[in-house]
């Protein structure tokens, strides 16, 4: 196969006006849009605000998501990058190509391409930093350890963690979300041509959900509606406030867990099993004992022999703010489905083969860690009946600072005044 | 954590009547449909005809592809199989579970429930048969050897293969395609559930195109127009006739190829180098030399010095039927995106680290594999420039039967009259 360099003739001049010309038209008046001319407008969703987009906003169908580690030297070559990554982001969200195309055929164009003319599908690019931004093997690379949040803790080792390295930490994280999952894997795919040289990737997970336009609420993969329960007061819940430091009030934190779920294990459950482990009814999603989705969780209810209907390991039950002392997360999670591996199964008859490798990319957003996602999965990793169907395999807790300020790059506030 | 024998009170009679209550308003008359009662119609494909569904089908948005090695003892097991995913398949084409949910909850539901309420989003479920249901090791297992149709040979070693044992292959495969990618995994799942115990599962690909309902032709992963070119002539390049076996007409056969493509090394050739390898302008999707996506391809053009402007060695020329004493297939790709996995790149600098597993679930659909895709890719994989950055990881080659009448089972005129 011939390398690059010993390669065909140029093209000639008239294939490239070609060329050129449909460039033109695509490119307008230089930003090129995904839209075609004359679609209706395509929806976008806000990228310059006091919150990052992609946490609070209602969820898209897609998602692709990625950690990777800094390899850079030095804080000025982070603060490039994130410049160039805010340029790239803003234009992105707009339905437009990372840079401008420019009508270059002998350079690398700026934008691989496969998102022209499809529309910005409410785009979000969502932010966060990890602990090894701050301090890495112990070394403060790029003399910000002083302002590593105290909220932005190590995760402790949970029961039952079963967490891949590779698919665990990252130094710096962005997810896509977009109704397009093209357009979701175009957006980080842009964003990690600029990390070329100033880092190198971690982990990576793309994710879906079935279509989000659905009034109801969504089943996940166990069959069961999934996000029922929702933190109403976000302010409290999510976004920190003057207990963060400056460059990250307006910000919430990330814990990120891949988890494994054994379908094949579930699917051979009896249905009255399956609800006693959720805590719900499978078909209605009504708490048990009740007949709405939305009736309220009763805990101290009981059947006339006095056992509890809603059994003391059941999911909801350890979920739930009352059994944590209020603690709340908001959870923003995309199912996975990254087809089979070997497995060995844990359970009767030990069968071991090809099995489904889904899940859920469970993404929890608090204002704390410690008071949201640790407090509540320290009981609920020990007690939780669904531990037997799950297995967390990777992990990963950030720091996602506040929304910009048009013209700010990100993380302008921690890396311009630490 | 309790096993599922040593488990928690079983649910009250009340709990129960909440559940069923669902349930029933759920299941209407019996068969529980996705769609929620009173929503508009959903859109679906017919699943009873003259040809399968998935194949000439208006492409779906998503698809999950299975393939699974018979390990059933009998023919009679692989009949109750194949009796058992009709009826599963027919049900779930038109929006219902697998099969109807009844009111059990001391047993294990006949359906997943994740598709609950969702419509039926055009699912397709698109089944064949690979060499080892004919004949596996040298034995056969079935009865079935001479029915094996002269046009499903084994598939050569293509240059340049590097096929994973574990991602190729298949006794039988099925694929489902549909608008939503939680309505597809789940389908397949149901069908994967009823062969426990006669069959393992060898690989499967999850799959998507950015929003087929855009207009202008979609662009793959490698930001180039792809299906510019298609047959007119179905029933001349599709469809089996008289040369086939009674049971094979009216169908087709499936070469599938799992192509891995080097995305990091291909967005960093120059534009006009990745016009060359393609043999089109990026942007406008034009040939060459041309200047709209639907001008013919002119293979005798040459600029001044004489030189092809379509290079020898550019992909469309390759393709295209002109180049293949008119052999044509039809494609019916998915791109595919398995997040990222360690690779040592074979180009310079000869970086290594963690690089997208991503491409396109190539599917070709011809009349007689022989003198459709066989023909065509062996020249292509010695010359196509496209080469150096595409890998073919894994592939499969299957018989695909034709349309069923209603009341007829999968594949019964081979395995009735055989």
């Amino acid at each position: 196969m011939k390398p690059p360099d010993n390669r065909s003739p140029r093209p000639s001049r008239r294939g490239f006006l070609a060329s050129a010309g449909g460039l033109a038209a695509l490119a307008g008046t230089g930003a090129a849009a995904h839209a075609a001319p004359g679609a209706t407008a395509s929806p976008t969703e806000p990228f310059w605000g006091a919150h990052q987009g992609g946490i609070v906003t209602p969820a898209q169908a897609h998602s692709y998501f990625l950690a990777f580690d800094l390899t850079a030297a030095k804080r000025d070559d982070v603060v490039a990058l994130l410049r160039a990554w805010t340029a790239a982001a803003a234009r992105m969200t707009e339905g437009q190509t990372a840079a401008p195309l420019g009508d270059k055929l002998d350079a690398p164009a700026p934008d691989s391409g496969e998102a022209l003319l499809l529309p910005a599908s409410r785009l979000t690019l969502t932010f966060g930093f990890g602990p090894g931004l701050f301090v890495k093997d112990g070394k403060d690379r790029y003399g910000l350890a002083a302002q590593r949040p105290e909220a932005l803790v190590d995760l402790p080792r949970f029961n039952g963690d079963q967490l891949i390295p590779a698919r665990t930490g990252g130094d710096l994280f962005v997810q896509a979300c977009a109704d397009d999952p093209q357009v979701a894997f175009h957006a980080v795919r842009q964003l990690l041509r600029l990390v070329y040289g100033a880092g190198e990737v971690r982990w990576v997970q793309a994710g879906f959900l079935s279509d989000p336009s659905n009034k109801s609420t969504p089943r996940n993969l166990m069959g069961f509606k999934d996000g029922t329960q929702r933190p109403d007061k976000l302010d409290q819940v999510v976004w920190t406030g003057a207990e963060a430091p400056e460059w990250m009030r307006g910000g919430t934190y990330l814990v990120a867990r891949r988890i494994r779920i054994a379908l094949e294990h579930w699917d051979r459950m009896e249905v009255g099993f399956q609800e006693e482990v959720v805590g719900r009814h499978k078909y209605s999603g009504a708490p048990l004992g009740k007949e709405k989705e939305t009736d309220a969780l009763d805990l101290d209810a009981a059947d006339k022999d006095g056992n509890p209907l809603i059994p003391e390991s059941a999911h909801v039950r350890l979920a739930t703010a009352a059994s944590n002392g209020g603690a709340q997360i908001l959870r923003r999670g995309y199912a996975f489905n990254d087809g089979v591996s070997f497995t060995a199964e844990r359970w009767p008859p030990w069968r071991q083969g090809m099995e489904y490798d889904a899940g859920l990319l469970f993404l929890a957003y608090q204002r704390d860690p410690r008071t949201g996602f640790i407090k509540i999965f320290e009981k609920m990793s020990k007690l939780d009946m669904m531990n037997q169907f799950v297995t967390h395999t990777g992990s990963g807790i950030f720091a996602c600072p506040g929304g910009l300020a048009k013209g700010e790059f990100l993380g302008q506030r921690l890396l311009e005044t630490a």
